[in-house]
């Protein structure tokens, strides 16, 4: 089935205590789509760059279905930039520049094929910016997925709630669950965040893997699963894990076009599988490689990783 | 089969954002019985207490087949006593009094029959007294497992690698697996500890699970599992979880006398199971109120929690 995919599409300047990348290839909706093109050969990307960006990796999205008829080049123009340096623990970090650029007045305009998209991921960006490309959908798509962050909670919260209103399906991180709820425990969090608008939510703890909650339409019962992230040796670069876990994630959904739970516990885990597999290189860089024995391979290590047998043989 | 439990058996006084409880029942090796005595009735217990504790306690370790032959009840003096005050994510805590009392200058003596227990745990305590026990043993145990917390770390180093050297599978949490270590990545973590004496090694991450590392005697790769905590509404009181985690492991594996991969595996998501029940109210409460019924029933929530289908059915 065709994705819709909008978000950023980006340069970064990454520094980890494995080393330093100047200028690489970044960006919400490249990570999301170099991740979910390994499902789905049908992608709508929606984003903005400058004239500043290497006609490479554009040849090799569309190489990969990734359709660029709605990537808008803006001419003269530099593309977004981000800047950022790892602490030792790789699980926080400090943003050294933000750079707006092409997308301080970014207005999404939807190709009309693009209208139609069975599955869409709205990235994070501006909630303002998210509604523009809801309001241009003209038939309604089989599931809307929307990431975003605390920044958008701080500044734009009224916003950010009548989108969230509109989709089907949440991702965020445990603190950002915890800021938007007012709720400690993840389970409260989850159970009041999905009478926001959303049945199914994941809530994504970084090394500590992701939940999965889904809200039964007919009993309202809430359904919840759990998927680790990989035990690695290295996390070498943890910049676009979560985006690329987002794009493996609806990839799958929109491969499979199957929307019950079990299904979506297969998406949570493909979503964790392709994100173990980004953070081992900077940038993209594990993501244009990969092939699908290898992500076959990782699946059936996250099978081994969580299985037991209740009973004795 | 036969279980040596060392650890303490104390007073607490706990204050947590739900509530607050004064000089209620606690202790490291009393957590681990109690857990432990939904698996296995042939528990010998080790360890020291003042004449200020509760007889109704004891009679109901008993009653679970906790012998307390190896409890030494000192006239006249005070039990061991710990205060602490959680902070309001239940994940931090400040500790505020901790009153040695008998545990000063505690010397373990083990009765004849404690000697050639089958199973041993060593609670967390200061390394000479859990040496004390291991050099008392006279038959060779089917496994050792041994707690132990950073405190020993700083204070006591080259006695705690001693004991650490001389056991089967040892259980920290991960702050103390990288102090231990000097490495921050778990994996290698686990690799550099499953060569100090283990070559079992349980890593306890709290609320995010917890992870089994297994080296192979034959081929020398290492195996990893891992189990999540149970999401829950409310976490109650975490004191004691992980103890009571380490007693519904090794109390199942004392029960089931099967030390395969796939049974360790068994043995952590029972661990898990304990300790999920015992957060939820405030000290020992829950460990003496629970049945087999429930704990296998919370089992098949951890199944259900992490079982995926591979393939579409």
């Amino acid at each position: 089935m065709s994705l819709l995919v909008v978000g950023t599409v980006a340069f970064d300047s990454i520094e980890t205590p494995y080393g330093k990348v100047d200028q690489v290839v970044g960006g919400a909706a490249t990570y999301i789509s170099l991740s979910a093109s390994y499902f789905t050969n049908q992608i709508h990307l929606v984003s903005v760059i400058g004239d500043d960006f290497p006609q490479s990796t554009l040849s090799d999205l569309s190489r990969r279905g990734v359709d660029l008829e709605g990537l808008q080049i803006r001419k003269g123009e530099k593309s977004f930039f981000w800047s950022g340096k790892y602490h030792n623990d790789l699980n926080t970090r400090d943003t050294l520049i933000t750079d707006l650029n092409v997308l301080a007045d970014f207005d999404p305009i939807l190709p009309e094929k693009y209208k139609h998209a069975s599955y869409v991921m709205l990235g994070n960006l501006t909630p303002a910016v998210q509604r523009r490309v809801l309001d241009q959908l003209v038939t309604k798509p089989r599931l809307v997925a929307m990431d975003t962050m605390n920044f958008w909670m701080d500044q734009a919260l009224d916003e950010l709630l009548d989108v969230i209103k509109r989709v089907d399906l949440l991702t965020i991180n445990d603190e950002e669950a915890r800021q938007l709820t007012g709720e400690y425990s993840l389970v409260k969090a989850a159970q009041k965040i999905l009478t926001m608008g959303p049945h199914i939510l994941v809530i994504k703890k970084g090394e500590h893997g992701a939940l999965l909650f889904m809200r039964d339409e007919d009993d309202q019962e809430v359904h919840i699963f759990y998927a680790p992230a990989m035990p690695l040796m290295d996390v070498f670069d943890p910049t676009g894990a979560g985006d690329t876990f987002a794009g493996g994630m609806i990839g799958y959904l929109a491969q499979t076009d199957d929307l019950s739970f079990e299904n979506l516990k297969r998406a949570l885990v493909y979503g964790s599988a392709m994100a173990s597999f980004c953070v081992e290189k900077f940038s993209v860089e594990r993501l244009t490689e990969l092939d699908v024995p290898q992500i076959l391979e990782r699946i059936e290590k996250f099978r081994h990783l969580v299985h037991f047998d209740r009973d004795k043989a």
